[in-house]
Order: structure tokens, then sequence, then C-alpha cells
């Protein structure tokens, strides 16, 4: 199988060919930015917390060299496992050799920890050894060796960390004699090995993991786990796969199992399992999708909530699910053809994905929310990123998406290349090589140039982001067709231009009146990016909180070099009301609101939050 | 010390005196309608449960006369203990055999369980001897001796059940030797030791269980226990009692801790304790109270949100937070003499507390939301009342509140007598009886007959309540005093009555606007009752969640004798609209909501919801 240095999905069945990391270079504006931090900043804290956090040390206890008590949860390996992942891809982006030197450490680390019959796993060996495969409803076992596999594969694209990838196929292949050979059946509580087995299988051929994650599929809503408490929900065990009409349970769990679905699809063609995926996604997309492409409504099992419960407050949004959602539309994306799949990465990842991180890379947000109060009670929990957590799974995870973003840029055909996402740089792609030069999302053209040209006829598709109401290229207004693209098929020259222009004008956005928390507001957007009001940039006195937008307020685009603690910005301003109601006994009255003075409220892209004063801030704001 | 058969609080610094439960006979209305059904149905079902959930089987476990696993929670015993306090009240009110042996054969049980030390608790005895106040953040040791001391007091009230008290005063007494006289420190993790310790003092006299209650309020905020990993907020750990600003964390155990601080102060005049509590019972009543006067915004933790954090459909409005907090107002009630407490424990008892068990009495709500959605994943875990619970908590707790409902509704002073709650029956204190004539809350009209005359000048105040925009005595308008009541100080003759009349206009009732969960809403309230929107009242065909309210439509009262499921009740209608949004991609748009079509919407008191088909339900209702 064609192997291609990326988080891909190549596979027959796939319409359109990834393109690996090395031929997408990102030279500019937000992504740019994002991965010179992660290199910079992240990579380098997620490194110093493998020994910090007990994960590299645990699995020197399991190798029978470590001292000291097992640290942190049982599936501590998976946080050392994604930080792999994520310092593979970033040598292949940016090759350093302390990157190849970690991974070659950590291989052999794992090595010796490995039991001679291929497992691994330092929680279980270190801690209760009788219980291997016994509690799979919460033992994470199958999702640390996921994470192991996908940290195997993008190390074996990038050429280096041979021994992590035989430790990857000997557990892989001790997974497969217990759950597919061995007839033992079982899933993991948290889906996640079901992708990565896919992956493993692309890249080594051994079909067997194929098959195994196939079967790990049909397992689900069987009962073959006990309810954690937590109802079987949570796991998405309450029903078979290819009858669950709705995501339910805890979201990066579904998300996760979606993208193993799709890659069974993609490998084997079993239709019924992308109809029931696209089911799935359609029904959350129209129900249970936060404008920032965030999904989890709850923190109470880290959950989806019912249809249309989508509160801004107690907004979950895992820093993990926005990644899931992520990997998930990738595969329908290819599986489909559909450019709604592609918007939808572009939102999560502007806006869900891009909050979690500081403006300077060093704290992370595990949860996403839409709203912070200014009205916090003392003693509360304040919501700030963080550098760590005890439960550390979303910064590697950060750090792994950031380090591949330039596998999800474009996608080639056998004469055409598809461009799904806009970023100043380069594209190469079966001898044709674009130059792309764009100050989006701030700026509303992109120039591509045409630095080689490819061989006779050959389609250039450009993605039309449902958002923009006036696109134009070279100048003349366009639609794209129903899959979202406009395409240009031709014979190319060397350094000729296509110049599309896409409609950045902000606008105000309405929630659907079902969705009960945030009716009566509207949230500001600008291209794919969410706005928010934070307090830092209201005038003096003027609490988030008591804002009232007008809805026929012209919306100002103030354009900002590099705004202190945040850089470069485009800010919003609009003509607004402060409205402030009383306090005074129970917070219920037979009048109708207060009106409000007039003022001037300005909002910052929801990406660029909580990197000043950590005061209110509000996506959704009342209507006047 | 006087003793008064109810759950009261006789106290030298309280402003009135309590009525006992044989003082006031409830002949009708809704309450006198609860009581029956809690003799009927609820209390026999609740001592079935007894045996069957395992609390009197683990206690004969702890006797070493049991076979099989201890069963449950840890605090499985006070399961036993409040459904003790429930028979002791219900036999004060309507006496039977069966509860007398009830309370005889659990004290038999409990005394050959109990320790030559005193120490009593059948989970630590069976399963943790060694770990006995070893984990008082999670043990709820002192919680269940808390109950088995209120069950005590109420059976020694009642005239039954020496054998119960003499089990407990030797419990309270090792408590009194480890915590207080012994010099251990601590707490317990769930507040509700602290009220009962000074109820015991109350019927005993004995002023080290009084000054225990105070030791363990000083400790709270000390970091004495362990976090259990939901936070020191969680079990009010955070910070003294006394500087506390806010109600925090789980809120059944803020709202027991805080009945014990007023009963504290109630005892000992500790001026500090009332002012701080008073503090947070004022912010809580503007920022963290529900319509319904539940409390508890978050299933996470079953706790207390931020300030104007009052979703309707993720409400937690626990049942046993409801009587709690008709616990802690009671004893404000009674300290501060302000009717705003009565207020609050009306609004709590006809709504969040009513709602809380069904019109059958057999089956209960232990988390009471303000909304059910119409479109409940097929998978979903659907939120209607059950017949019990593994956390057995709620229906114990309920049975012991209806069962004890007289002694909240009148108090006496020296010559003179506050009506607080306005039930049809008799209240005789002090040489007066009154005949009170009433179909509150469905009529508006309440006629209070003096059937025995006091001596001399003898006051009686009637609460005005603070929703009555116009309220009449004897056909002449009235306002209330600033204490909220309506006093007459005069001579009585026997036969002569007052005309009380109420108003019950029906009224569209708004949410503050921070409360970001219903802006854009209104409820509908008639006197006392909020009420609700329920998918079976609504014409064919017409979702409740597409209803939108016209503020300028009247509310039409439609009286039923016996709707089918529910009994009597008055029916609100009122001209509204459907609006029909359609499902298409993100649910984010730039255009405003679609308009709607007419409708007639009919409304029913909240606290009679769910006893139909399980539909949809809506507190909070858009408007057009």
């Amino acid at each position: 199988m064609e192997q291609i240095l990326g988080p891909s999905v190549p596979s027959g069945r796939a319409l359109w060919r990834p393109l690996g990391v090395q031929d997408v270079i990102i030279t500019g504006g937000p992504l740019a930015r994002w991965q010179r931090i992660n290199h910079e900043a992240s990579i380098p804290l997620g490194l110093e917390q493998m020994e910090r956090s007990g994960a590299l040390p645990n699995l020197r206890r399991a190798a029978g060299e470590g001292e000291g008590p097992f640290q942190g949860y049982r599936f501590q390996d998976s946080d050392l496992y994604k930080q792999l992942e994520a310092v593979a891809w970033e040598h292949a982006r940016a090759p350093e050799p302390r990157y190849a030197e970690f991974i070659e450490q950590a291989a052999a680390v794992l090595e010796r920890a490995q039991r001679p019959d291929g497992y691994l796993n330092s929680h279980y060996q270190v801690v209760k050894p009788g219980k291997i495969y016994t509690e799979l409803e919460y033992s994470h076992e199958m999702y640390c060796a996921g994470h192991l596999f996908q940290a195997a594969v993008a190390a074996a694209r990038a050429g280096i960390g041979d021994g992590l990838l035989a430790v990857a196929r000997r557990f892989a292949d001790h997974l497969v004699e217990v759950f597919l050979t061995g007839g033992d059946d079982g899933i993991d509580g948290h889906a996640e090995v079901e992708t990565a087995l896919v992956e493993l299988y692309r890249l080594t051929g051994e079909r067997a993991y194929l098959e195994l994650a196939g079967k790990l599929i049909d397992n689900r809503g069987k009962g073959l786990i006990a309810d954690t408490g937590l109802g079987k929900l949570y796991a998405q065990d309450h029903l078979p796969v290819r009858e669950a009409a709705t995501p339910v349970g805890h979201a990066v769990r579904q998300l996760y199992l979606e993208a193993g679905v799709v890659d069974v699809y993609l490998e084997t063609g079993d239709e019924s399992l992308l109809d029931c995926s696209l089911r799935r996604w359609e029904d959350m997309v129209a129900t249970k999708t936060y404008i920032t492409g965030g999904h989890g409504s709850r923190h109470d099992g880290e959950s989806f909530g019912e249809r249309y419960e989508l509160p801004p407050d107690r907004a979950y949004n895992e820093s993990c699910a926005a990644i899931a959602s992520i990997h998930w539309n990738w595969r329908l994306l290819l599986a489909t053809g559909h450019g709604r799949h592609a918007d939808l990465i572009e939102r999560t990842l502007y806006n869900a994905f891009a909050a979690s991180t500081s403006a300077d890379g060093l704290r992370f947000f595990y949860v996403n929310p839409l709203q912070r109060r200014d009205d916090l009670a003392e003693d509360a929990y304040l919501g700030r990123r963080r550098e760590w957590f005890a439960c550390a799974c979303c910064p590697p995870n950060i750090m792994r998406l950031v380090a591949s973003l330039g596998g999800y840029v474009a996608t080639t055909t056998g004469a055409g290349l598809h461009l799904h996402q806009y970023v100043p740089g380069t594209v190469g792609a079966g001898g044709a090589r674009l130059r792309i030069e764009t100050g989006y999302p701030w700026d509303d053209l992109v120039r591509i140039v045409v630095e080689e040209a490819p061989d006779g006829e050959w389609k250039l598709a450009l993605r039309v982001p449902a958002w923009s109401a006036a696109t134009l290229v070279d100048g003349r207004p366009v639609r794209p067709a129903e899959d979202g693209y406009f395409s240009i098929r031709r014979r190319w020259t060397r350094g000729e231009t296509v110049e599309l222009r896409l409609d950045l004008t902000p606008r105000l956005t309405y929630p659907h009146r079902r969705i009960d928390a945030v009716r009566g507001c509207a949230a500001i957007e600008r291209g794919p990016l969410v706005y928010c009001f934070e307090q830092a940039d209201q005038p003096g006195g003027v609490a988030v909180d008591d804002l009232a937008l007008n809805p026929a307020a012209p919306l100002r685009v103030v354009p900002r070099d590099d705004l202190e603690g945040v850089g470069r910005t485009v800010l919003i301003e609009t003509d607004a009301a402060a409205v402030v109601q009383p306090r005074d006994g129970l917070p219920y009255t037979t009048t109708p609101q207060a009106t409000g003075t007039p003022v001037t409220a300005t909002a910052i892209p929801y990406f660029q939050w909580d990197n000043r004063d950590g005061g209110a801030m509000r996506v959704w704001v009342h209507l006047a």
C-alpha cells in the first residue's frame, strides 16, 4: 500500500489522495503561528512533562527499572504515545535530532517494558497484573494501544522509530491473538483503537488489524462490557453502531469511534458503516454542534446532551473532541468528497480547536465554554487555561494535530487538486506546485500562483465555504457546485494565477429557536472566525454581561497588528446598549426588562480569548 | 426545655413558638391529599423498601445476625433513619399500631448492632471496621448519626421509641467523646449532624450536643478533611462558615449546614452565625434560586452553580434540597420573624417539593428539572419518576416532611398567632382555636372562624405573600407591614370570622436578564403555583417546544375537578403561536426566526406534571 507522510487515509475507496506533511509548507497566518509555538513552546513543555507526569517513569517501572509508585491515571501511557506522535509529525515537518532521539529512547523503554507476549500497559503491569483485559469498560488498555499504533505509524512514515513500530506490531499481534483469532469478545470502553488499527493495517498491510477493527466495531452495543455507573450511552455501548441514530455519551469516545467506522468502510467498502456514520453526522451537525464546532454539552460524563441542548456557560467542548471531530470529518471528506466536511473542519480548527491553546503555547484548555461570567463566586474554579492536567489527554493531542496540520490542507486526484483550507505557502502534488499568497483569515484574497504547471488538463477545485455569501474568482461572481467546490479544469502555464475572493463581511448569526440556552441572542462571525466579547475590550465599567446588541447596527472591522497579549487580530466594533437590571430579591418579576444606555461593544476572535485578564466572555450576546 | 410535638425549634431566642403536629389538623386541599397518599401509599412502600434495599438487613449483619454482603451505599443506614422519622411524625398525626411496632423493632435491631462504645454504622462495622472516622470526607458516619438523632427526637416527641432515643444518645455521647472532649478534629463531608445535635440538645438538655454542633460548624473551612476529588466547595470546606459569601457545592449539604448554623445561633445567640447565614440566603435567593424554589443548577456534583446559572433542562433541584431549604427557612423565620422566609417555604413546598411525588404517591423524582424536551434521543434516560433509587435519600425524606407539614403552618407568641400557610383545618394555640375554611391554593378566599376565643387582647397575623398584588381583609384592601404580615390585634369573640382574599390573578413572570438560560421567555404563575406546559395538554400536533407566548394575551383560568391522572387542578389557557423552524445543517443562520401560526396553549401547575404521558414539559416558554 502506498505510504504518504501524513495523518492520512490512503485507501482505494477514498475519492482523493491526501498529501504528506512535506508536500504542504505553511508559511504564514495563524496556522504557521500555531506550528511555530508548537515547535518552540508546547512540544518542549510536553517532553518535560513526560518525565514529570509519570508517563515515562511508569513504563520504566513496568520494565523493572524504576522506583516509586505508579503515577497518574490508568491511561497515563497514552500521554506518551500522543507526545511521540506529535514529535514524529514535527520531525517530518521541521526535523531536529532531539526528536529522533526522544523517539528512539522512548521506544527502547517500551521495548523493555513490553511483555514477551506483546502486551504493554504500565498501569496493569505494575498495579494490577491479575486484571489484564478484565476491566475493559474502563481499563483503556486498547485505547492506549491505539495511541501507540498511531505514534508508530507516524514515526514510520517520518522514517524514524523502527523500534517503536516493532513494539506496536507486537502489541497489535497480541490483541489479534486474544480478541480476533483467540475468540475473546470485548470492546474498549474508550473507542480509539479502531481507527489506529486501520492505520496500522495501511502501513503494514497486515489484514488481521483491519479485521480486528471491524470486529471491535461490530461488538459495540452488545453489552460485552460492564456499565461503569455512567450508563451504556457513555461508552456508546447502548446500541449496535449501525443502529444508533445520534451521537451520545462521552463525546471524544463517540467521535474517535466514528473515525474508526469510516476507516473500516474505506478499507472494506461496507456501505452500512458509512451510512450510519453519516446519519449521526447529520443529526449532530443540526442539533448538537456548537457554533465554534465544539462538541459535548455536559460536564456530567463529558458528554453529548439532548438535541439542541447547547448551553454556552457549561459547554464542555473538550479540546480532544475538536481533534476527534477533525479526524472524523477528514475521513468523511475523503469518503464522500463533500465540502461540508471541510467546512466543519475549518470551523472547528479556527474556533473550538484553536481556542484550546494560549497565544504563547504554554497553557491549554481542557474545556472550551462559550461564556464566562463576570460574577464568579469568590471561591469558584476560574476556568483559565492551565499548563498541564492530572488527566492530560488534551495537550499532547493538540500538539499532534498542530504538527500535522499540513496534511489537512489539500488532496489530489489523478489530474487535479482540491484546496480545502486556505493558508499561505506551497502545495505540491503530482508534478504541480502551487504557491498560495493570502492573509486569510484576516484578509479576503487568496492568490494561487502556479509555480510548476502540471502536464495536460488539470483541475483546480477551490472550496467555497458555506458562509461566503458572495465569492469571486478572478473578479467574477461564482457559485460552488453541489459538493461545495468551484472547479477550474484546463491546461495550466507556469506563473499564471487564480484569485479567489471570499466574503469576509462580518455577520450577525442567530441560533435555531430550539437552542434554548441562547435564544434571544446573536453572535458575530467573520469568515471562519466566531467572535466573542471579552471584558478586556469593553469601555470602562460596562460589564460584558450587561451588553445588548442592536441587530440593525453596522459591524465595523478594526484590524490590529499586535494587540497586547494576543498578536495580530481583527476586532469588530458595534453600537450596542448596556442594560443594568437591579438585584433585589428573587430574580423573577412581572415586568419585563429595563432598557439600556448606548455603548460601543468590541468583539475579538474566540480563538484568541483568555489571553488577557481572565474576565467575562460571551460568544452569544442578548439582542436589545 | 419545653417539648413540642413537631419538627420544631423551641428556643428562647426564637421570636415565635412553633406548634405541634397535633395542634394543626389539615383537612383538605393539596396538603391533605399529600398526607393521605403519604399514609396510604408512600409510607407502606418505604417500609417495604427498608428490607428490600438492604437498610435493615445491613444492620442485622452489623448485629451479627444476618447473612450476605452489605447492600447499597455507605450511607444506607440513613434511609432507615429518615423512614423512622417519617413514621414517628405520622404516628403523631394519625397513629397506627404498626408504626409504633416498626419503630420498636427497628430500635431493637439498632440496639443489637450498636457497639458497646456507642458507635453505630452498618457499613463501617461490616465492611471497613478498621476505617472508622478515618474517611470523614465521604464516610457519612456523622450524617447517618444526625438522621438517627432526628428520628429519635421525633419518636420521643411522639411518645414512642424510648429504645431509639437510648441508641441515639449513646451514639451522640460517643461523638462527643471523640470529637468534643476527646479532642479529635473533623467534620463530616456531608453536613446534617449539626442541626440534629441541636435538636437532640433541645430534647435532652445535654449541652455537650450543642457544643459539638458549634464545634463542627467552626471546624468547617479549615481543611480538616481530604478533598474527594470534587473540590473543597463540594463539601463547603473551602472557607470558614462565617466567611463564605454565597452557597456553593453540593446543594443539600450547603442547605442542611445552614439549618445547623441557624440552630446553633438560636441556642447560643452567636449573631455572627445568623449574619453569615442571612448573607448567603440573600445571595442565593437573588441569584441561585429557581422559580420553583428549587436549588442546585448542576448535575455535576449535584451542586449550586455560578450566580444566575439556572438552566431549566439541566436543573438538578434535588428533592432533598427542597426539604433542606424548607428546614433552613423555617429556622430563619423563627429567628427573624420575616415573612420572606415563609414566602420561600410556600414557593418551595408547592413547586420544587410537591413535584417530587407522583399523584399516586408511589413514584418519586430525585431531580426536578424545569424542562423536558420532546426530542429525546431514542436511548436517553427519559427522566420520569421512579419507585425507588439505589441512592434513596429522597423518598423517605419526602415522607418525613409530608408527615410533619402541620408543624410549618402557624406559630404562636404569648398572645397571638401567625398564620404562615393557608390550609383548611384547625389551628389551636394557647386557649385559642381557629377553623380555617379555604379552597386555597385553587381559590382565593381564606375564611378564619374563631372556634375558641382567646382571653384578652390577642393578635392574629396573616402572611401576605409577596406575589399577592391586591389583598383584601374583610373586603378592604390591605398592605402587609414590612415583615410581610397583616396583623389584627383586638379582643375576639367565639364565632366571629376574618376573611382574607389573596390575589390569584394569573401572572406572566419574566426572568432577570442575567439568567441566560431562560432569556426571552416567560413563565406563568398563579398564587403560589408555578405553571408549566405539558405535551399532554396541547392541541393535536403542536409541540411544546414550538410554543411562543404572546405577552399581551389574556390568561384564562380553567378549573378542572378531576383531570385524569392528576385530580383537582386549575389549568390556564392562553392564545399563543406555534413556531416551527426547519432543521437543515448547522442550527445557526444569518436570518432571524420564523413567525408562527395561532394556537391555544394550556398550562398545568408544575407540581402536577409527569402524571400523564411522559412527553415534553416547559416552565419557561419563548415569547413571540
